[in-house]
């Protein structure tokens, strides 16, 4: 670092990319100004420079080989926006081997590889960070690690997946079915053409760990969450939702409990009167209890060029006030401790209530069976619609709520109960949230 | 500073002190685990040590001059929780040129001495933070300076004072008047026995001059802000907000005009589709819109004894790593720069969406000569609701909502309204949520 001129190179021009060299070219002044620093992007490494981009790039170094910024003794910073595991996690350990900060925008790689990243930026006495892995520009990271530092995080919950949120507001809004609502968020740029990882839970599965880990203090293994896409939600659910008082999310659940934490990605019924289920569209929010604070919400754009870049670019900032500190006497307050784990319960343990959704053949003793098993499993019913047939076949839904039951008692229960003749194969079982109160 | 252990010293043990006490006190493995270091809560200085407090206090010093706390050579970091202009004022200029960094929770002093404050701040070489004087336990002061540190704030729109909105959330949700809210707020210590700051809309204004402050790095002076309280808005006006689909909020704007800065607090009608509309009871929000991040919101409680403390803690622990930093090497992020004036357009120069409620003698011609009025001077009515005349005099109400208009012009309309004999003198005018779009 020369005379607080900070050299940042780029790995990756795609989407995230963009948005971070926009926000470097257009926004010096305004960065100038509030940091005392220059920033200066030297280099950018990327594959493919026929596609036409928005940008003016002279005095950039556009390059083909990220290794050469990598090992440039300039470079300061090098921001990651390739995506993916592979070559994205060779060239951040390279990076932070060459004592270079790395900032990122990559949720998988940090979800599923943290700790081996944390510790070699631990080893080599540099930062790794990731304002832009979750909530997109919502300052959430900076929020939980700083702005709440001085609170125990109780409980949190999300709504970290665009895709999905914006797939269930349109049904919700609109009465589409699922793969209407999909096949319009694929045309209007909101879903990938394969959206399996984004429907399927995956991709909130990884923003919650890395949630939970900053929450916790150390590395939360991934494959300990309880994850549940959307794909089973339908048109019909979401009507007896609303008519419950209910909005369908996606959402993310995490609870400090006595005996470890609760981690849960699935569809769930929140009550109208919640400001969570006023977030709509690709919009993400987090709500966050401390223990001091009370309870908090962070909202804004998950995803996009312009809010992640905006994301990217605030990490930047803070790596250059370390960039400033003598060798040894950074104090970091971002610790995720890559040596500390983190118990998480697993779901069988949780108790939640219950939202099950039955097609059964309309004939009578039905529910009085339905309702026998979930009594003998000790789960009693809170709220109860059936509604009569008027299709062709003779399935009717009856739809449930159930009181607070153990997660293992419900699904012996669904089990006894989906070897009953009468009943679907297609029957359903959502989570209702816990009231914060 | 001593082997990574930061000696803190209060000033006054009331509502905030005590907070900050309790997680100094009770946190301390919490932050060491986050920040490497040791909080150590030295001394606090109080007059009232009769009053009995939820706090151990053995090992710190209780002292009752102040200082005491500031010339002490050991101490890093003053918390100054009196709350008014003096002695706060003197203390923290006191410990300032002391070269002691500064936290306060006091929005007053901030608002309109901050100009003073941040000089001697900086000829000293040390920082003056002040996380808790906006938001209570919201980290938006935080979030505006290092999380959209990226972004040029266009648009600001806050709920920033907690007894306001639980008045007006009381008479929307439950048909009160005013007073019976306001009582009702005094008696669950939501409002003050003198609520004038807070229904006033002067809290509020305080704690927009220090966003507006922050956004645009200069210091806005507090007695340019348009600044109207929620004492005139009945039920009646909330009822009919209610049926235009509005909520009324007392909002604090701050919008980025070509020729400066509109920054207004006054009662607002905000549609119940926004995100805003729902922030109720005694709780806070800001949104805020950058050029880059596009619209996000922070949400969570805007005052208390844990709230506030828990934004004070984060400032001291934010402080802590530039304790560590060689003299001169600083590089402070929090840039309200002293030096740098804020232009303020006057409230006649903006252009709003109006609520126009009067009450009028029921007798023919009374609502064309009313229209007559505002469509002379280029104001025009976009929805109208004029009800039967039931109550034991003659007058009934007329409501009229209008399209966007000048403040100017809306002021010369009413002043001739308000000459005709038919139209009695207690009518009302709010604005209109400007669309975020």
């Amino acid at each position: 670092m020369n005379d607080h001129e900070v050299n940042i190179g780029i790995l990756g021009l795609g989407t995230v990319g963009t948005g971070v060299a926009k926000i470097l070219l257009t926004q010096q002044e305004l960065l100038k100004t509030r940091s005392t620093l220059t920033f200066r992007l030297k280099s950018i490494a990327e594959i493919d420079w026929e596609t036409k981009r928005d940008l003016n790039l002279d005095g950039v170094q556009c390059l083909t080989d990220a290794r050469r910024v990598i090992s440039d003794p300039e470079i300061d910073i090098v921001v990651e926006t390739i995506g993916g595991t592979e070559p994205a996690f060779s060239f951040i350990c390279e990076a932070l081997r060459n004592r270079k900060h790395v900032v990122t925008a990559n949720k998988a790689l940090i979800a599923t590889r943290g700790r081996e990243l944390f510790k070699i930026a631990k080893e080599n006495g540099v930062d790794l960070l990731f304002e832009a892995s979750v909530g997109g520009g919502i300052p959430i990271i900076k929020g939980l690690r700083e702005g709440l530092v001085a609170n125990k995080i109780e409980k949190m919950y999300g709504i970290l997946n665009g895709t999905s949120n914006y797939i269930l507001t349109r049904m919700h809004q609109d009465e589409l079915e699922f793969d209407q609502a999909l096949k319009e968020a694929q045309a209007k740029g909101f879903a990938e053409a394969d959206p399996t990882l984004d429907v399927g839970g995956g991709d909130a599965a990884h923003k919650l760990t890395i949630l939970a880990s900053l929450a916790a203090s150390g590395m939360v293994d991934f494959n300990a969450l309880y994850v549940e896409g959307i794909t089973a939600v339908t048109k019909l659910d979401i009507s007896f939702a609303k008519s419950f008082g209910y909005t369908i999310k996606l959402l993310a659940t995490y609870r400090s409990l006595a005996n470890g934490l609760d981690l849960r990605v699935h569809p769930t019924l929140i009550p109208n009167s919640h400001l969570l289920a006023a977030v709509n569209k690709e919009l993400n929010a987090i709500f966050v209890k401390g223990d001091f604070v009370g309870d908090t919400m962070f909202y804004g754009p998950g995803a996009g060029e312009r809010p992640t870049g905006s994301a990217i670019v605030s990490d930047i900032v803070d790596l250059s006030r370390d960039l400033l500190l003598k060798e040894g006497e950074q104090v970091s307050n971002r610790v995720i401790d890559p040596e500390q784990s983190v118990k998480v319960v697993p779901i069988s343990e949780i108790y939640n209530r219950f939202y099950l959704r039955f097609f059964t053949f309309d004939k009578p003793g039905v529910l009085s069976k339905i309702a026998g098993v979930l009594g003998e499993n000790n789960i009693s019913i809170s709220s109860m619609v059936q509604l009569e047939t008027h299709g062709k076949d003779n399935y009717v839904p009856i739809v449930l709520l159930t009181h607070e039951a153990s997660e293992a008692a419900m699904e012996k229960a669904l089990q006894e109960i989906g070897k009953f003749e009468f009943v679907k194969e297609n029957y359903l079982r959502l989570r209702l949230f816990e009231d914060l109160g």
